[in-house]
C-alpha cells in the first residue's frame, strides 16, 4: 500500500497551467510568448533531429528509415527543460547585459544545450563545416553520438562548457569554483533531481558559505525535477512541496518554483522568475558592495518542475511516456524498424513547424535569431567557459629564497612544509584575486599555517566572539575549507577551468574520497588536447601529505597511499606524481607544478619532521633529472656497486639511506650505490609517457644485473608495473606499504611492511651472491637491532631514540 | 567584517543552561541527576585515562610524568557529548526494554564509548585482562593508542562496533543498514558535525523514504553540534536556529533540540528529549504495524549541541579550550614536560572525584553500576554489534538449474544477465528477510529487471497514478536503489556487518565513486579477521557492469575499469575479483560468491548480448579451477604451443577467441593454446593470495618461453603488476584499456586500445619468431580488414555485421 502521508501528491504534478512562487503579471507580451515559443522548438526539433537524423535535416521530404542514425543513442530527458532555461536566461542577458556561464548538471541532456549554441550562432564559428544551412544540420545532426563525432555529454567539445556532466554530482561545486573572484559573473547551474541525490552534490549546496557577494559572482542554482532517473522517481520530486522548500531555505537559499507543463504560461512563469532572481542577485551584490559589509544573503534559486521529456507525445504503444522515466533516453526506439514509430517521430518532428523556423536553405528565421544575445554575451560564447583563455601566469617569488641554505646531507632536520608554507604564504601574498588554497580541513594540520599570515580562511557562516582567539576566519580569506572532499576538489576545479590557478591539500588516506572526480577531471584535460580552440588552463595540483607512515594514532583506516596507482591509470598527457625526499626538493617540485598547464600533478610530502638531504642547487638539480645517483651516499664511484639502494618518498629514501649506512657500517668492503626518485614517471619507458627514460638511462642508473633494493612509498606493485619491461627487472626488488598496520610507532609500521632499514639491509645482504657467508653475523646483527628497536617502542610506546632522530654521516662526509 | 545576518549568533551559543524543544518537566528526581552525572564522570575520568595514562590510573598518588605515556595521542573533543548520550540511551533501555544498536560517526572520539563499555562490563567479559580493578585499569589505559593495543577510533576491536568511524561519512547509511529487516532494533547514529558536511552523509539523510516502519527497525540520529572540526568551526553550528531546523525538516526529519553546559539541567533536558524520540518512534511504529499500513513518518532526531570538549578546562595558557576547535584532539599538550600542564591535568581529573565513582580496588561503585542494562541489553553487548554471530547462511537455489544447457561455444549468443537475473530473483524470494540487492538506479539498465517478478522497489516516498505502469515501487521491496552509490554502499554494508547478505550492481566507471568506502571495508574485514571473537560475516558482493568495453554513447566519462586496481592493493585475505567470460560462469561465479565469507567479491561482467563459451558442466569445472586451457579453441594438444593466446574478462575473451579464430584459419600451421582467466588472483603467485599459482603450474599454462598474448578487461598493468615475477614474463604481452577512447563502437574502442581481434592476431604474428616473412602477407591482409571494418562503423555509425554478430567455428567443432 502507498504511504498516505502525501495529501500534496496530486498538487505537485508537473502537469497543466504554470504555478509559481513569482506571479508572472504579464511580464511578456503575446508577441514575445509567441517568438520565445519558437525559438523553443527549434532547440527541441535540433535535439529530435541530433538524436535521430543522419539525413532530410529539415524534413524537406517524407521521413524514411534510411534518413535515420543506423543506432540512436542519447538523452532526451532533460533536453526541454534546459532549452527552456537557457532561452529564458538569453532574455536577461540583452535586458540587462549580464555575463552568465551555463553548466548542464544533466549533461546527458546535451542535444538542449548543444542547439542553443548552434541556434546563437557560436558552433558554426567554432566549427565552421557546421554550417547554418540544411548541409550544415546535417552535418551537425550525424556527428551527434556518432563515431568520430561528439559525444552525447556536455563534452569539452561543447562551446561554453567546462563541465562535462557525465559523472554527477559536481555542479554546483564546479559552478562556485567559476564565479569566486569574478564579480560580474552569474554561473547557473543546473541540477538534474537524479544528481540532486548525490552525496556531492547534496553537501555542495553549502557553498554559499564561502561565497563572498562583494568579490565574488553569483550561482543561481536552478534544480530541474523532472521526476525521473533511468528507472526509478527521484526523492525530491516525491517529498512535500513544504519539505521541499524547507530543505532548501535550511540550505540557505530562497527557492522560486515554476512547476507545469503548459508552455504558454510557463514561459511567461519562467521569465518572471528569472528575472525576479537576477534582480535579487543584484540587489544582495548591491547592497554589500555599496556598504563595504560583506554578508550571506538567502540567494535566490529556482526549482523548475517539467515533465520528464517535455513536449514528446504523451504515450507510445499505449505506454507513458512524457512525463515517465521511459522518456529518459531514446523517447521513441525502433524507428528504423518499425513503421508505426517512424510516422510518430515524423509528426512529432514535423509538430514543431520547421519549416516556420527555418528558412528554405536552412537558416534560422532572423525574427528568432534576435532573441538571442550576440558577441561573447552569448552563453556558449563566454570565454570563460574556455578558461584558459583568460588564465594569467602567476606571479611567483622565487622559490629559491625560501630553500634552507646549510644542508648537512642526513644530519639537518627540519618540516619539509615549513619553507613551503612560507613560499605559499607569498605566492598567495602576489596572486591575490588569481589563487586559492583548497582543503578540507587540514591546512593547520598539514603544517601549512604559516599562509595565515598572508591571508584566512573564507567564511561567510556566523562570526562568534571566540574567533578572534587564533580563528583565522574572514570574508575576504583565500583559503578555503569545508570537511567535503568532493566540494573543495570541484570548487578547485572550477576555479582552474575557468582561468584561475589553486592548491588542493589532503590527508593522503582520503584522498581516495575523490578517486572519480580526479578521473573525470584527467579525461576532460585529456580530452582538451584534442580540441584546438581550448586554450590550457592551469595544473591541478594536489599535495597529499599525513601519509601513510606517520598515522601513528590513527591506524590502519590512515594507511592508503593508492591514489599513486588510479592517477598512473590516466593518461600519460595529463598526470604527474612527485615525490619529493625532502624540504628543498618539496620547493623546487611545487613551484614547477605551479607554472605547469593542463596537468593533475600530484606531490606526496609528509608533514612530520624529518631528515633533510639536500641543498639548494642540489634540489634544483636533482628534481630536474627527476632521478639520479645521490654520490655522497654512495661508495661504488667510478665503479659497478655490488647493490643498488634506491628510494622514492620522503620516508622510504629516509630508510633507504639508514640501510646504505648501516650495510657501509658492518660491510665497508661493499660497493653501494644510492638513487633517488623524485618524478615518479621517471621509472617507466619514455614511449610510455613523456617523463620516461630509455633502457640505457636506466642501466646507466639502476644496473642491468645487479640487485636493486628499491623502497617505495606507496604500494611495492606500482614500481613493478612502471617497470616490467626494464632490462634487469628481475633483480629489481621493490618494499612498500603491504596494508600492514595498526595504531603502530612509524618504526614498528616500517618493521611490517619490511621498509625499515634494518629489514632493506637484511634484503641487500640475502641477494648479493658474492658475501656467500661472510655477512651472516652481520644479517644476525641487524636481526637483533630491529627486534630491540621494536621491543622499546611496546614498552615504552614510542620508538627508540635513534630511530626517531636518527642522525648518520657517511664516510665521505664525516 | 563580519555579515551581520545573524542575530541568533549568540542565541546558539552552546553555554549556559540547557535549552531544548522538549521541555523536561521534571522528569528525573535529584538523586537520579546526581548518579547519572556520576555515571558521565565515571566515563569522562576514564576518557582522561586512556589519552594520558600509562600508571597510577585511579590517582591514588600524585600525578607524576612517569606515569603519563610518552606519546598522548587520542581525541578528546567528542568524548563527552558521546558518553552523554549513551548514558541516557541507557536509561530508557532499562525503562522500555529497548534494543539499541551505537554508530559512533565521530569514531575518532572512541574513549567515550569504550568508557561506557568498560563500566557496563561487557569490555572485561570480552577481554577477560582489562579486569574491572586499578590493575585491570591500568592496562584498559595503556592499550589505548599504543603499540600493541587499540586504535583510537571505534575500531572492530570495540564491543558493540559495526562502525569505525575513521573516515568520515557513513555512519547514517550504516545505522540505517543494520535496521533493515530488524522491525525491533532501533540504532543511534551520533554524526558529528564535521562528518555532517560530507557528501555521503549530507545525502544519506534521505535514507527514511527507505524505510518500512512495520519490517524495519527505526534510526535515531544525534547530530552533535560540537561546533569544531580539526581547526574550524562547522557549518551547522555557524547557521541560524531556523536554517538548522528548517533543514532537516527538509530531509524529512523532527529534529529535537537539547543545548547547553549546565549539566544538571542537560541531563534533564536530555532525558526527557531521548524518551520523548523513542516515544514517537515506538507510537509510529505502531500505527503502521496495527494498521498494516506502512507510511513515512517525519521521524524524530535530536540536535545536541554541547561545548566541544565540554567539561575540560575553560582555558589553558590564556587560550580558549572548552568550546574550541584547540579541544579536538589531546586537550592539554606536553604534559610530560610542563609541570604547570600536568598539575592542570591532575586537578581536572580529580575534580571528577574518582576516589566517590570506584572503590579502593578500582571497581565501579554498585550504585552507579545499576545504571547500565545487563546482558545483551548493554549497547556494546548487543549482537548486532557482532553480527555474523546472527548470520544464517543464505537459502540458495542450485544455480545449475539457471544455466543454459546447450551451448555451441562461439556460436550461442545470450545476455549473461539473463539467466543470472533469474537465479537472483529466486535467490530473493527465498531469503525475504535475509538478503537484499541495492544499486544506484540501474538495476533495470543492467538487464536484472527480472528480479521485479518476485519482489519491487522499496518507496516511501510518495506515489503518483503512474506508478502502476511500471513503476516497480512498493513499501516492502527488497530492492534498494537511490542515485548515491555512498548510500546503497553504506546501506549494504550495513545491512551485512549486522549478519545479513546482499549484492550490489553498478555502472563499472562510477564505482570508483566510492573507492574509499569500500578500502575502508576491506580494512575493517581484515582487522576483524585478527580479532578471536569477531564471527565471520557474509561476503560484500559487488557486480560491475555497464562496462568499459561497451559505451557506445556515453563514451570517455564512462570507460574507467581501474577499480579492480584499488582492490588489488587490499590485503589478500580479503579481497576477490572475478571476470567470467560467459552466462554460464557468471552464475557460478555468483553462487560462490553468495555462500562465501569475509571477502569484498568484485564480479565484472558486462550486460549486453555476448557469444557463449561454455556449458553447464565446463562452466562449473572451469570457475572452480579458476584459470584453465580452453582445448576446444586451441590445436596444440599434446604439444608445445607457438604462442598463447589468452582471455581474462568477456568481451577481452571474445576478442582473444577472435583473433585465434583467425590464426588458425590464415596460418593453419601454427600451434596455438587458448587460456581463459576468470579468477583474477590465479595469476598471482600461491605465496601473495591464498588463490595464487605455483610458477610451475603457470609454466604448465602458460609456457615459459612462449609469447603469449593477454587480452585483458581492466588496464593491462594490472596483469604485469600481478605477474612480474613469473618465469618468462618477458614473454607476456597484455593488452587492456588503455585510456584511449570516445564515443566508439565498440570495435572501434577495441582497436584505439589494440584489443581487438586484429590487433592481438597481428601482435601474435609479430612475436613468432619463426613465422619469419612467411606470415607477412598475412599481416597485410589482417591491416586491411581491420581497416575496412572501422570505414564501415565510420560511415554507418556501427560495426558491420560480421563484428557485431560475430560466430565462428574452430576447425574441431565444425
Amino acid at each position: 500500500m502507498a504511504p498516505s502521508d502525501s495529501p500534496e501528491a496530486k498538487s505537485i504534478s508537473a502537469y497543466g497551467v504554470a504555478r509559481s512562487t513569482i506571479k508572472p503579471e504579464k511580464l511578456l507580451d503575446q508577441d514575445e510568448i509567441r517568438k520565445i515559443d519558437a525559438y523553443f522548438q527549434a532547440s527541441l526539433y535540433l535535439c529530435l533531429g541530433m538524436l535521430y537524423l543522419r539525413d532530410n535535416p529539415l524534413l524537406k521530404e517524407p521521413l524514411k528509415k534510411e534518413h535515420i542514425k543506423a543506432r540512436v543513442l542519447g538523452h532526451w530527458g532533460s533536453d526541454a527543460g534546459q532549452s527552456f532555461t537557457w532561452i529564458h536566461l538569453n532574455r536577461v542577458i540583452i535586458k540587462y547585459g549580464l555575463e552568465i556561464l551555463y553548466i548542464s548538471g544533466p549533461g546527458h541532456g546535451a542535444p538542449g544545450i548543444l542547439s542553443q549554441s548552434y541556434l546563437e550562432g557560436v558552433y558554426t564559428e567554432v566549427y565552421p563545416d557546421k554550417t547554418q544551412d540544411e548541409d550544415g544540420m546535417r552535418r551537425f545532426f550525424k556527428q551527434f553520438s556518432f563515431p568520430g563525432g561528439i559525444g552525447s555529454h556536455a563534452t569539452p567539445e561543447t562551446p561554453g562548457s567546462i563541465h562535462e556532466g557525465g559523472e554527477l554530482g559536481y555542479s554546483i561545486s564546479h559552478a562556485f569554483g567559476s564565479v569566486f573572484d569574478r564579480p560580474d559573473l552569474i554561473t547557473i547551474a543546473v541540477v538534474g533531481d537524479g544528481e540532486a541525490e548525490t552525496g556531492p552534490l547534496a553537501t555542495s549546496w553549502h557553498s554559499t558559505k564561502f561565497l563572498n557577494p562583494i568579490t565574488d559572482g553569483a550561482v543561481l542554482p536552478v534544480l530541474h525535477l523532472n521526476g525521473y532517473k533511468i528507472n526509478n522517481p527521484t526523492i525530491l520530486a516525491r517529498i512535500s512541496h513544504e519539505e521541499l522548500a524547507s530543505l532548501f531555505k535550511g540550505y540557505g537559499w530562497t527557492p522560486y518554483f515554476v512547476e507545469g507543463s503548459d508552455r504558454h504560461s510557463m514561459h511567461q512563469a519562467m521569465a518572471a522568475t528569472v528575472e525576479h532572481c537576477i534582480l535579487q542577485i543584484r540587489k544582495f551584490q548591491k547592497q554589500a558592495r555599496e556598504s563595504q559589509t560583506p554578508f550571506r544573503p538567502l540567494w535566490p534559486m529556482i526549482v523548475l518542475r517539467t515533465l520528464k521529456g517535455w513536449t514528446a507525445p504523451h504515450d507510445l504503444d499505449g505506454k507513458k511516456l512524457e512525463g515517465f522515466w521511459r522518456a529518459h533516453q531514446v523517447p521513441i526506439p525502433d524507428v528504423a524498424v518499425n513503421p508505426n514509430h517512424l510516422k510518430i517521430l515524423e509528426s512529432w518532428m514535423r509538430s514543431y513547424n520547421p519549416e516556420k523556423l527555418f528558412d528554405e536553405s536552412g537558416e534560422l528565421n532572423s525574427e528568432l535569431k534576435a532573441l538571442a544575445p550576440i558577441g561573447n554575451a552569448r552563453i556558449s560564447a563566454n570565454p570563460v567557459g574556455n578558461g584558459g583563455i583568460l588564465r594569467k601566469p602567476l606571479n611567483l617569488p622565487d622559490f629559491r629564497k625560501y630553500m634552507l641554505p646549510d644542508i648537512e646531507a642526513g644530519i639537518s632536520v627540519a618540516g619539509s612544509m615549513t619553507n613551503m608554507a612560507k613560499f605559499l604564504r607569498d605566492v598567495i601574498s602576489a596572486n591575490m584575486t588569481n589563487f586559492r588554497l583548497f582543503g578540507p580541513d587540514e591546512t593547520e594540520s598539514n603544517k601549512l599555517g604559516e599562509v595565515y599570515k598572508a591571508t584566512q580562511k573564507v567564511w561567510l557562516g556566523q562570526y562568534f566572539e571566540e574567533d578572534k582567539d587564533g580563528g583565522n576566519l574572514a570574508t575576504s580569506g583565500r583559503v578555503m575549507e569545508m570537511l567535503s572532499e568532493h566540494t573543495v576538489e570541484g570548487w578547485l576545479e572550477g576555479y582552474i577551468l575557468s582561468g584561475r590557478h589553486g592548491l588542493l591539500n589532503s590527508y593522503e588516506p582520503f584522498i581516495h574520497i575523490i578517486d572519480s572526480m580526479v578521473n573525470q577531471h584527467c579525461k576532460w584535460l585529456e580530452k582538451c588536447l584534442e580540441i584546438e580552440w581550448r586554450a590550457k588552463v592551469a595544473s591541478l595540483n594536489i599535495l597529499l601529505t599525513a601519509t601513510v607512515w606517520r598515522q601513528d594514532h590513527n591506524g590502519f583506516t590512515h594507511q592508503d597511499p593508492g591514489f599513486l596507482d588510479v592517477i598512473a591509470n590516466k593518461s600519460p598527457e595529463v598526470v604527474r606524481i612527485y615525490l619529493p625526499p625532502d624540504g628543498n626538493c618539496l620547493l623546487s617540485v611545487m613551484d614547477h607544478c605551479l607554472r605547469s598547464m593542463n596537468y593533475v600533478n600530484v606531490i606526496v610530502a609528509d608533514k612530520q619532521e624529518h631528515i633533510q638531504f639536500l641543498g639548494p642547487q642540489d634540489a634544483i638539480e636533482h628534481c630536474a633529472k627527476g632521478v639520479g645517483i645521490w654520490d655522497w651516499a654512495s661508495n661504488d664511484q667510478g665503479k659497478e656497486p655490488d647493490v643498488v639502494l634506491a628510494g622514492c618518498g620522503d620516508v622510504a629514501t629516509n630508510e633507504a639511506l639508514a640501510a646504505t649506512a648501516l650495510l657501509r657500517e658492518y660491510l665497508p668492503n661493499l660497493k653501494i650505490r644510492f638513487v633517488n626518485v623524485v618524478d615518479l614517471f621517471r621509472l617507466i619507458s619514455g614511449t610510455e609517457h613523456p617523463h620516461g627514460m630509455s633502457d640505457k638511462e636506466w642501466g646507466a642508473i639502476f644496473t642491468v644485473d645487479k640487485p636493486i633494493i628499491f623502497n617505495f612509498h606507496s604500494y611495492p606493485w606500482l614500481v613493478h608495473r612502471l617497470t616490467y619491461k626494464r632490462p634487469g627487472q628481475y633483480n629489481l626488488h621493490v618494499r612498500g606499504y603491504k596494508e600492514k598496520g595498526n595504531i603502530d610507532t612509524p618504526f614498528e609500521l616500517a618493521v611490517r611492511n619490511q621498509t625499515d632499514r634494518y629489514s632493506l639491509a637484511i634484503e641487500a645482504i640475502d641477494r648479493i651472491e658474492s658475501l656467500g657467508n661472510t655477512a651472516s653475523a652481520v644479517r644476525e646483527r641487524f636481526i637483533k637491532l630491529q627486534l630491540s628497536a621494536i621491543s622499546v617502542a611496546y614498552d615504552k610506546g614510542i620508538d627508540p631514540e635513534h630511530i626517531r632522530n636518527w642522525r648518520w654521516a657517511f664516510p665521505s662526509k664525516s
